[in-house]
């Protein structure tokens, strides 16, 4: 194991000329940063924070984060007033302004992707006002503890996450943030003992370095059953770990028990996965023989992290609707890039006109049950009753299409994700089978289908 | 209500004429049978149980049991021999010999279905040797209780219960026994009361009129939770209710709720089922959008209490591997005569040619469910990770048309019953949509197909 986690190092590590030159692109953006507080006389530190700040950037990824630090006596409004300021004076045109809890602003310098974030200077991480305070601590919290050694370590494991398919916490991929990877090897002190402990994970796993939580079932309670539980050393009222899914978590724990069994460079660098061809598609489709819809809409003007929680909540109800009416949804995903896509795939999608409505058992009264299918004109046979005694009826049912009933769900947009209901509301498509061919031309969607169709987990391909 | 009651009495109750009529041919009857004891040299006696002897015969059914009593003290083999050699000298040429647990003799005399049943005289009714010794223990207690007026509920309950579907203990049938109709009666006193006593019953129902069990959880356990209990007065062991499905005990509760909520002549006459024609059927079928597959072959020679529950037996295994395949099975129901038939209702009878096998979830190794998919041919995607955390692949469906994978469970006949088994390896076919049109010549099989397809509880038809 060890050859191969040299040859990943070996890899991944940033050499001496690149870490040079990443270091003087870090002192001129700070110089510039502190020449603009003081020309536009404010009173501001600056702050390198981050994995360049930690030596735990993974090559040809170098991401500089320059914190302005203001004092917590300006109210919300001075902050973000006066950040923006410096900020837009350190960018110059080059800036751009974007938004997550607060504004910020993002710059390329030669070559590098540099986001520039004002934020108050709050001595008790626990009374933070906003996510972005609490970042200095993290930065202090790490630089002060993590050894070059160590953080080669983070290295592998930033690197395994990537190749795994479970590395950042953002809302699309649900996974393991770099903060956390710093955490889970101070705790475990090195990769591969890291992946003979995750191995033996399972769900409701809490790990409380500073032990915060002498008796871990509290913290299981507090933190509300999540799949892993990583107290934050700096707010022991913050899971570190909040973002990974039990999907993410799985594969994580899959990825660690199979890695162990025959460790490779598959797990830090997997195949990518081979482009389906128009032709391609035909022949995956007619050998899975499902159903395959496609709902394409032009993506809404919102940030990742707000559009995939909505497309995710739109899927459910999609397919929690298909799923009610009778049809089974073998899987279903979501995409989104400039255009939005909903995946579903149905086993079958014509089901026959009835269905069976199953009332009351033997010891509840039908009666009303009885009448109101009486009734209907939608009933085809019955009231009878079933070898478990329960009254039944055959009543016709109300969609027994598919794409018709999609059109439907379409239509009605109930417990949608509000920006996406909108965006589908002025216009959306709806591809199958063969049609498919049509967004496939869109190279990123492309890519989405192709992992789709042939899904394995990476190492595995 | 009374006025229908009156009504329904007054069609079903034997007229004077008629009971003049029968009474002679039990008097003539039983005359022969002494006179063949005495001719042979044996010493028996005759006794008429059933209901001419209890006086609750429905008319134009009466239905003569006559039992001939032999002493304790005969082996097994004296007493069939002795016992079958006084029937048939008794019925003649006329007679047919049958057999159910042991052989006896059947006839028509006057028009009129004779039985003449050999049986032991055993004094302590706990200590019968078989079923039919029991008869006239049932006799005597019955005849000892039932007044004439008591009589007249019987025969309402009996055309109750003939008339809502639920008559006769026999296997094909698993409803009330005329003998279960006496004791209810005896027990709620009057065919009213009983039906505002059932309609409160619950699964689970205990009916010990002479109170062997003081504690009725008791008796539930020790008659294993069957859906009414009603333990026989003249043995505390046995459940004189035991053949009653919970199907026929909730069609049974429901009636007599109806019947409380609108009183009428239908629940004792209902009316007959439709018959449907080549035409109706297709137009049914159509309506119903299902995919209906009939199995027909020659019934075994065995008797209906032996082939019933061979064709539930095989019914079930075949629903149950349709459905572990994943075809939806919407109902099914078997019926017989000369041929025996074994209808199956799908949803659906093309399924895709991908299905998921779901593997094992995160807390437990998956590696051998791993390996031995993806050694596999079969697998088309996988592994993956699913979002309750779940290794799954997904496999090629083994059968994805119904009736090929008919034919194979027809060719295997795994937990088929035995007979069954038996006659369809000889040879079978199978029917679907517009070929029933082939089977429906036959008039037993078209009232039964009829009566499927348009099913309901016979007072609402």
């Amino acid at each position: 194991m060890s050859d191969i986690l040299d040859e990943v190092l070996e890899r991944i590590k940033p050499t001496k000329d690149e870490i040079g030159f990443v270091g003087g692109v870090v002192s001129e953006i700070i110089q510039r940063t502190n020449d603009a507080i003081s020309q536009l006389g404010l009173t501001a530190k600056t702050m390198l924070v981050g994995s360049v700040a930690r030596g735990t950037w993974l090559r040809h990824d170098p991401d500089i984060d320059i914190f302005i630090l203001f004092k917590e006596t300006l109210t919300r409004e001075e902050l973000e007033r006066k950040g923006m300021a410096v900020a837009r004076k350190v960018a110059g045109p080059a800036g751009e302004e974007k938004f997550a809890e607060h504004p910020y602003v993002t710059m390329k310098f030669h070559g590098i992707d540099i986001d520039l974030v004002p934020c108050y200077d709050v001595a008790d991480p626990r009374k933070i006002k906003s996510a972005v305070d609490r970042s200095p601590h993290h930065q202090r919290y790490v630089e002060g503890r993590l050894t070059p050694q160590l953080a080669d370590e983070v290295l592998l494991l930033k690197q395994f996450a990537l190749g795994t398919g479970v590395y950042g916490a953002e809302l699309k991929r649900q996974g393991f943030s770099g903060y956390l990877c710093e955490l889970l090897i101070l705790h475990y002190s090195s990769f591969s003992r890291l992946v003979e402990e995750v191995s033996r994970w399972v769900p409701g796993e809490v790990i409380d370095t500073l032990s915060y939580y002498p008796d871990k079932s509290e913290a299981k309670i507090i933190f509300d059953n999540q799949p892993l539980v990583v107290v934050d050393p700096v707010d022991p009222g913050r899971n570190a770990a909040a973002a990974v899914s039990l999907q993410n978590f799985s594969i994580f724990v899959r990825a660690s028990q199979d890695f162990l069994d025959r460790p490779s460079l598959r797990f830090f660098f997997p195949k990518r996965v081979k482009l389906l061809t128009p032709a391609g598609l035909d022949r995956i489709l007619k050998r899975r023989g499902t159903r395959l819809f496609c709902i394409v809409f032009r993506s809404p003007k919102v940030a990742p992290d707000v559009l995939y929680p909505q497309l995710r909540k739109t899927e459910k109800a999609i397919v929690t609707r298909l799923v009610q009416e009778g049809f089974e949804v073998l899987r279903s995903d979501v995409w989104a890039d400039s255009i939005s896509a909903i995946l579903v795939e149905l086993s079958v999608s014509r089901l026959p006109s009835v269905k069976t409505r199953i009332g009351p058992p033997p010891n509840i009264s039908a009666k009303d049950f009885i009448r109101e299918h009486l009734s209907s004109r939608n009933s085809l046979a019955g009231p009878m009753v079933d070898i478990a005694g329960r009254v039944i009826f055959e009543v016709k049912r109300e969609w027994n299409d598919a794409l018709a009933f999609l059109r439907d769900i379409m239509s009605q947009r109930v417990s949608f994700g509000k920006h996406v209901s909108e965006a589908v509301s002025q216009r959306y498509w709806i591809y199958e089978g063969e049609g498919l061919k049509e967004p496939l031309k869109d190279s990123g969607f492309r890519e989405f289908l192709s992992e789709y169709l042939t899904r394995r987990l990476p190492w595995y391909r």
